[in-house]
């Protein structure tokens, strides 16, 4: 046996152990009370507390390899934890802690004419992966998402933040004992080695019942090539907005500003600003003026530059580019069914807007734009989980199976058919 | 380039051009009105009422060469249309119409205090791929509830059934242009070739949200082995009953001997008996002579055995076996813990049963049981989408991502949110 094999056997009997104790750890979990997962939440928001010093030590261990290593500033600061940022991790699993139970929720109920009551009764996924990068608040969120929804979870964090999420999944560890419940509901992978991430998605699909990928575009396509067991995330957001000819111009001037430019690094940024032709002279210098003024490049067709001074030449390049920075593309476009076309031909299926007065445009946009989310008259950075009110999320979702748009609590739940009868057999 | 490669490539070539028609036609199907999928559906009932000679003889074609190749008795039944069956396939589809439209159904509505009103909105799943087969009405069910839920579908049917499927076919587009929809919502695999479905398992995730398998293990097995999408099934059904020691004599036996014998080659079907050791004197004798009374053979423990003529002895094979056929085993458990670690082991996730006349052991039961459908005193042959009052069902998800139970037309959606504003700006 040559040594890689070898170490690929040790990889693949490591991976099967943590995947063997998740799968007996949900069976556990799934017959837990509500009240009982969230104990293990509060326990380990205290404990989290309690180590804050242990885990910042960690994790300027993680920063000390990471600034050797020449990592970017912004993925240092990407992997950075100060006092606040570690208190906002307790406090993150205590807003977790303080939504709904999300299992043992009847969804649905009916009787049968044969007197058969059926309920559809919310029951938790499983297993759940979660392979992530360098945030190593992660650990903390997720984790506490999977604990809410009655999953076990196996964590797979990034090299770079690998002391500072040992350190907080030992709090987690922590909470869980001392709520009771067996501490391998959550574990860490304990090797940075990426054939461990390999093996968690082509070889333990008995195991794992869905993986989700958190961090850029190159681990989210590596776990969507490479999947055995579904994936739920996304990835990228080219999202869009689009300026109808009866939008008010401020009202347009102020969403498509903060559509860009509020945050430029979150998926629900806006990527490409579509103009209807009909509004153009009165719509394109207000927004390429204002969007300017905040520090944004605009990249444009001809038709906007003959509208505006400093616009760069898009390329039809430029339209299929999730910029996640200070750029933005900018189109003319020959009213809604060209916007519409537009936006099916180059977006992720994430999150659209149409700024318009006119009710049935709006209605034909929110129907005929399949994204995860569409909207009226409201900005794409809305796209979030706590936005929408369903507290904390684990990602966003432009798959079709399952779960679409925001992941919360809620979405990391299967469901079961409960049937009572008093004797029915079928004829 | 060999011969082999060159028929790949064209295989290849051939399957992108029918999943890039199926995306096609999806984004128009999308934004059809019910009451359109409505008249396609009609249209398509109609259709195969007026070809049924058409069909017939296409049938007989396939059932020559079935014939000639020495299929089983079985197959050939599976396989064999006649008119009653030609009928029941027009009215099948005419009963998925009566159905409620799946997509635009608002599922959750809710208004955030900054005044953005949210809702969740079913849409259409996309793109299904069917892989089934000898039985040729599966064209007629499964395209009739992908229609009905604004789906295009692409179908790959057995070879054996091939000239039969393809007259059904020619029906359903008939009926789709009548209606004016495109008819590549419904298209056909026009090769029986196997390259073609490892080619749609594989290679074809940009062109097909999810595949669902209709057929034995074998082929099963094959789509969970190979599939780069999602797939919705179940690889068998090992379903129990379990009879608790306070169950009704006779209301134990009636549900055991329907569970096992109404028909045993059905997923629903029971292939393991769980009897309390409580109860079993009492129970055991009159369960085991009503099933060998129906000419069931009784595979049973040490236990079982003592207390019943005639019984055969079950080994460790036989708990993971599903027979689909007039057998079951037999085991005698010390109490309601016995039967869920059973269960655990040896389920399949699919339907179980408790039978019990007390309330706290039928509550524990159905809790802790972790199947898509868990009964309290109802045959386990009730797992089935028509029972369920789902109207038609294109099968049974052991799953748990997604959909789980009975897949009927609601499930066949995905879901979108529309988020209506008036100008909001995220601070």
């Amino acid at each position: 046996m040559t040594a890689e094999n070898k170490t690929n056997l040790s990889i693949a009997e490591m991976m099967d152990d943590i995947g063997c104790a998740a799968r007996c750890s949900a069976a556990m979990l799934a017959t837990t009370k509500g009240e009982q997962r969230n104990l293990a939440l509060a326990a380990s928001a205290a404990a989290i507390r309690q180590s804050a010093g242990d885990i910042a030590k960690a994790n300027r261990l993680d920063m000390n390899a990471a600034e050797l290593t020449g990592l970017s500033g912004a993925m240092l600061d990407r992997l950075m934890l100060d006092a606040g940022r570690i208190e906002a991790m307790a406090s993150g699993i205590e807003n977790v802690m303080a939504l709904h139970d999300p299992v043992g929720r009847v969804l649905d109920e009916w009787e049968r004419p044969n007197g058969l009551k059926i309920q559809r009764v919310s029951v938790p996924l499983g297993v759940i992966g979660i392979i992530y990068e360098s945030r190593p608040n992660v650990t903390a969120d997720a984790a506490a998402l999977c604990i809410k929804s009655g999953n076990a979870v196996i964590l797979r964090g990034g090299s770079e933040s690998f002391h500072s999420s040992q350190a907080i999944y030992a709090c987690l560890r922590q909470g869980l004992t001392e709520a009771g419940i067996d501490p391998n509901a959550v574990q860490m992978v304990p090797t940075t080695d990426r054939a461990a991430v390999g093996y968690l998605l082509s070889s333990m699909a008995t195991w794992v019942d869905v993986v989700v990928p958190r961090g850029g575009k190159n681990l989210i396509k590596r776990v969507q090539d490479e999947a055995r067991v579904p994936v739920i995330g996304h990835l990228e957001g080219i999202c869009h907005v689009y300026v109808h000819k009866d939008a008010e111009t401020e009202m347009a001037v102020n969403i498509t500003l903060n559509a860009k430019m509020r945050r430029t690094g979150i998926c629900g940024a806006a990527e490409t600003i579509l103009i209807d032709r009909d509004g153009a002279e009165r719509l394109v210098p207000e927004i390429v003026g204002a969007l300017q003024g905040a520090g944004c490049e605009v990249r444009g067709d001809d038709s906007v530059a003959a509208l505006a001074a400093g616009v760069n030449s898009a390329t039809e390049a430029d339209w299929a580019t999730e910029y996640l920075d200070a750029i933005v593309s900018m189109r003319i476009v020959n009213g809604i069914d060209q916007a519409i076309e537009h936006i099916r031909r180059y977006g992720s299926g994430h999150t659209e807007s149409i700024v318009t007065g006119n009710a049935d445009a709006a209605e034909r946009f929110l129907n005929e734009v399949d994204s995860a989310i569409v909207l009226q008259n409201a900005s794409t950075q809305f796209a979030d989980g706590g936005e929408f009110g369903m507290g904390a999320e684990i990602g966003i979702a432009t798959g079709r199976i399952h779960a679409r748009g925001p992941v919360g609590a809620d979405q990391l739940t299967s469901y079961k058919y409960v049937v009572r009868g008093s004797g029915q057999v079928r004829p």
